[in-house]
């Protein structure tokens, strides 16, 4: 029986990008559905739902994508709230790919050493790669600090990551040079996840900082977050720095989409979201 | 070379039952159109008519599906008029389901045994399924009675058999208790095709009623269409009656439908609308 | 890895004749997309360039199509300039068929013998296969004529012929009888090529011509464009000369298209429009 994939995009075309990877990870059909809307979720899953049934329904699954992540994720509840009961197919969503890439960062901070307890800043925190990846490291027990140009968007990112994960993570504010220097001091890492094409992180600040320890930047468009590092680095060394740029971390980003699209197919019952994402990432090498 | 399955559907998205349903069948790729107009299908069509040619043709095929089966059945009629001689494919109709449904519940009824000069009764008769299912079991020699809340809408139902199907069904107005009393008295089976979630059967009627036999229901939305019996009952004995639920019949649905998808793909003249399914229908099993 | 072919086609649905042909070429997965603008081009050609990387990257490439064939070279345009450097996958463009139609045409042609320095002729050479096959016939060295009922536009053709393939073509107005007849002397070839359903060469002109030895005719659709002859015919003598109908012609149009598709996987940097494609096609046998 063919492994089918169910890949729901709101955009006006479902991703070229999400159909290769779900192939690349072993899937055997992709029905692609581009322009999809919140009211025409119900009427696609129970597509899936009803099609097959007992053990066969794990070889459905439905791929929540497309580039705008709140939609996305108003499309995911609606795709949950469809099932009932033992009556459900798997489910993983990945919108603009911000989920496995706050993982993929994330995992490749903590695979230099623990993080609990330390200080974590995440620049540029307040798109949807920047607040999962300051809710997961707050769940691995650092103290972490997010930063935004406005004091006003942090504290409401902050506030979205307590109600949504659970966890406490500090709000920032960056305007000038002198900021940042504050908001790093004592910061055992820091990653970058602000817009592409800007830099937040300046060469004259971290290429001496005395407690960094581990840099990550997920930007690979230049000029990039970090100044003066590549893209492909992967566990760079500088100085006593370690340093991961977009390439480094996108590697181990895809390897993380196609095990988790893989997993979809061996139970009908998996919801994949940040979390589980972070989960499964753990049982993977970080390389 | 590869089976390929070209699926109209004039819904906003392609079905995904009909998409999987037609990978389960067998069919290596499935090129999915949502949307469709009648004036679009010639040109559908005759990329499948002029891409393959001789014995190939029958390696491209030709299904309609959709939740409007009026509109179906001029989709169908406009794939049938791109035709010309022997080029050609092959094409099934099963629009939001209604021909393999009725299909299937027929077949379910007369596998008790004849229904042939027997009283048949179609309650909530005037929608696609109740109007096929009514029609087939005419066909099988059955003197079947199509009901509706309203006598104008039933005579016009069995007017439209009677001009599609070249049967006779007689209508009948069901405003009451006392009327469906009426309606059944010498039935042998009744089929309950009305909307989801309505009730049209009381168990009081039918429980203990002298002559019905075989009893049949194709809601498996509750409350259903009759009442106090349940979905997954298939050959389900109650005292002297045989008793089918939507589930019941739901398998051998899949059954049908499958098998008249492969078949499509073994010659490239087949048309497939109700009485052609009936016909392979009549060559399989019934679980 | 599975061999992926992104299709994309200006008109509101991708071409099913495309899709087809690409399975029959050996494409594992064909990614339809239809009702592509230029603006989304780049997106959607990201999607295949930044999923794979390295040798992979081979096993996406990109397929334009669509009925526009103007609008359709804008497209190609954009897929090349979202390339950048190494990091790209190869493309082909066959929009509405005409760029292997008239490869195929002029293969057909040039496989009677050599037609260097002999006149050739184009009827009804304005459209996008007739443009193509002239510049084609002239890069082999032969001197061409593109006839149009209009001075104008059979100039304005020839002009976008000498910008677009570099080759000098002569343009030439037909208005009646006496027109063509002084077009074709001395005339080595002629290829009609003008709208489908019209008649552009009358028997009596051809039948007993003195200098032409090949007729070709790419309208299949009766009346033809050569009169009196038929669209199976290939390589069909009738006396001195050798004459190719549109089926005759089509046969190798589809082998030349299934072979530049599968061309495509081969490598990652390949760019097939009209002059590749020939080059490719000059590599198979012509029939």
């Amino acid at each position: 029986m063919k492994k089918i994939l169910i890949q729901l995009d709101s955009d006006k075309f479902a991703s070229v990008f999400d159909t290769i990877t779900a192939y690349d990870a072993g899937v055997d059909r992709v029905l692609q559905y581009g322009g999809v809307t919140t009211e025409e979720v119900r009427n696609l899953v129970y597509g899936a739902m009803f099609t097959r049934a007992g053990d066969a329904l794990q070889n459905s699954s439905v791929f929540v994508g497309g580039s705008d992540v709140s939609y996305g994720e108003e499309i995911m509840k609606a795709v949950v709230e469809s099932f009932f009961g033992p009556v459900r197919v798997s489910v993983m969503i990945d919108t603009n790919g911000c989920n496995t890439t706050a993982v993929a960062a994330v995992r490749k901070i903590v695979s230099v050493g623990g993080i609990k307890g330390q200080k974590a800043v995440v620049m540029g925190g307040t798109g949807p790669v920047g607040m999962r990846a300051a809710a997961l490291m707050a769940g691995e027990g650092a103290e972490v600090l997010l930063t935004s140009r406005s004091q006003q968007r942090s504290e409401k990112v902050c506030a979205s990551i307590k109600e949504r994960f659970g966890v406490e993570v500090s709000p920032a504010e960056v305007q000038s040079f002198e900021d940042i220097k504050g908001i790093l001091d004592g910061a055992y890492t820091v990653l970058c996840s602000g817009a592409a094409g800007i830099t937040l992180l300046p060469e004259s600040v971290w290429v001496e900082h005395p407690t960094l320890r581990v840099l990550a930047d997920v930007n690979a468009v230049p000029p990039l977050g970090i100044e003066k590092i590549k893209p492909h680095w992967d566990w760079k060394e500088k100085g006593r720095k370690i340093i991961f740029g977009a390439l480094g971390i996108g590697g181990l980003k895809m390897k993380i989409h196609r095990s988790c699209l893989s997993r979809l197919f061996k139970q009908n019952d998996l919801v994949l979201d940040a979390e589980e994402i972070y989960k499964i990432a753990k049982t993977m090498h970080n390389k």
